[in-house]
């Protein structure tokens, strides 16, 4: 049985990946009177005097909604909001695990960007920070940016930055193998969906000197026109030496190559082209732009991949529940640039120099020191 | 301390009356890879397929939304959004406590019941059932009505309609202590807002010869005309002989009075005014219309109230848990009318003819038979 059919027969046996435990005790009358009528009208008046109390006497203060529309789900695309349970679920059994955060799923029935914000909003005062999830590119860019602004919680869309902090902290540790900074490598994304567009943007706040972004249509250069205003933003910050044409045309002579993009699109020759010791994150899941052995035949000085029965998995699960434990425990009201530049160097530091290698560059995601870690830079940069 | 303020210390302490609980391993990689990706794609492509099995493959089957806009929060009226939370995360508990129902509390930052109709059908789909909490009349009528409508899982209004079958239950057994029959007897309920309401057609779905309804202004009476759609609409199935003026003037001669009104409202010589043996639920909260003591004086020959240190408490926690956990076994699409009839029937039926007295007409809200009782029967009923 394959890993799909055996999580499948698993999804049966569980019945539900989370359920609910009570902290309080509900074992006497006297339990029932403090619990719930007539003792907790004193907690509901706290409350009403002052709103930030809601975050002490409730689990709100510890707990994230998982939201998603369902329309991009895994690779799976717009499968709707009860297909994508099973991911929302897994996603809030990860949040517990790694952070003990206490996580639900909230899959909205709508496509209609405009409703998803209301919706969202109106129900933001239940949680104490807002995970978006699989939700379409470019829907979910302005869907994000005005529920940032209407929200005094953290709102957070793990697709975008999620990867782009894990990515950014690999392409730090990568770096220090190759012995290049990041000021003078020259990087292409392909794939200018929510995470490339992220990656993209995270690495020029690291610091990068050159990233070009390319699409199913070719690079994306400043001066065109673009019907997705995403392409059209990032073309202007991006590709500064303006190079033209395919994706075999930005690789050459290129240090970096991270894709997020479709399977196989990569060739040996391709990496061949690149500049001496490249890096090569082929991120595609399940099957990635280039598979491993070949990016290293074709003489990738680093690879790093989904997968997670190899090197080097660029994993969110490494960033999402120390990022949104170290919200929570500053009480953020936002996830700031600072705070996600704070997690992927977090992320990063924890590969000390005598274990950095190539083919360890970032931390087994079952580490239990990086949730704790990232948390506590988190925490400090929201101060 | 007294309870209020005991309550308030402990909702320090507990820092949220639940958390969640992880029902899949999360300790290895492969775990990792069963519980979330890539296996988890698996069980989305299942449910794409076959939506019903979102039931099967995740926590949807156990799942209970606890809604609230916050606009009636027990005795408080309308506090908002945050401050209803620690009710709604009390009922939670309860859920959990006494019929191991997963219950979220889903608390909404809108008064406009259009919106809070989109927004709870556009989430339904993350839940097995939609329990509505605190939310006022004549509003919550509408709201319940047109969810029932659109969403596919079952929708029920506990202010309404748990308070309605449990007064039922009670009823039916006060009747049994003063050897009255349902269809003979007049019974005053003092107070139209969600709950009077339904308890007024709920005793005429069990058989109730004679219901009178008074409201603050008086005694309602078909004919007359009323700003409020559900004073007109009750009043036209109500008081069959037409009995006008105050709620002194109704309880003259009647069998029952049941009251969701005002504190201490209902006098000695009112209760003296009634039929013989009458049966008093005084049902306001904390302070009823009457004390039971001052009714027992006056001649009450059965009295139940809602306070959880004096017998025959009318306790909503006897209901709801049931009726929920029926309707989740069952797969109902919906809590008729036939499921709340069994579901009162059958509570009433725990208390025995051997155990039944004035003093004991239901059972300890601490019993476990109830959920399971009343689950049983509305689960049947809903086949």
């Amino acid at each position: 049985m394959d890993v799909y059919e055996k999580s499948l027969k698993k999804h049966y046996e569980w019945a539900g990946k989370y359920e609910i435990k009570l902290r309080a005790p509900l074992e006497s009358l006297d339990d029932l009177a403090l619990c719930y009528t007539p003792g907790v009208s004193r907690a509901c008046t706290e409350i009403a005097n002052d709103k930030s109390k809601s975050f002490e006497l409730t689990r709100r203060h510890n707990t994230v909604a998982v939201v998603t529309d369902g329309t991009a789900v895994l690779g799976l695309g717009d499968i709707g909001p009860e297909a994508a349970m099973p991911v929302m679920e897994g996603k809030c059994a990860l949040f517990k695990a790694f952070a003990d955060i206490d996580a639900v799923p909230l899959c909205i029935d709508t496509k209609d960007p405009d409703e998803i914000v209301r919706i969202v909003a109106a129900v933001s005062k239940s949680y104490g920070g807002i995970n978006l999830e699989d939700i379409s590119a470019p829907r979910c860019f302005d869907i994000e940016r005005r529920l940032k602004a209407l929200c005094d919680i953290p709102v957070f869309h793990d697709d975008q930055h999620g990867t782009a902090i894990v990515a950014g902290a690999a392409l730090t540790n990568a770096l220090r193998v190759v012995g290049k900074k990041i000021a003078d490598v020259r990087i292409v994304i392909n794939g200018a969906g929510s995470a490339g567009i992220a990656i993209a943007k995270f690495f020029l706040a690291l610091g990068a000197g050159d990233v070009v972004c390319v699409d199913k249509c070719g690079v994306l250069v400043g001066g065109e026109e673009y019907n997705n205003p995403a392409h059209a933003e990032i073309s202007k910050i991006t590709n500064k030496t303006k190079i033209r044409g395919t994706l075999a045309d930005a690789m050459r002579c290129a240090d970096v190559f991270l894709g997020v993009s479709a399977p196989r699109i990569v060739s040996k020759d391709m990496i061949k082209s690149m500049a001496e010791a490249p890096v090569v994150f082929p991120l595609a899941n399940p099957v990635p732009e280039i598979t491993r052995d070949e990016a290293l035949e074709a003489g990738a000085a680093v690879v790093g991949t989904g997968a997670s029965n190899q090197p080097n998995q660029i994993n969110n699960v490494l960033i999402f529940p120390g990022i949104f434990r170290g919200a929570l425990d500053a009480r953020a009201r936002d996830i700031t640039d600072g705070m996600k530049l704070a997690a992927a160097k977090a992320l990063a530091s924890l590969v000390s120099d005598s274990e950095l290698r190539a083919d360890y560059i970032l931390p087994n995601p079952l580490d239990k020191r990086v949730a704790e870690t990232v948390a506590a830079a988190v925490a400090a940069a929201a101060k």
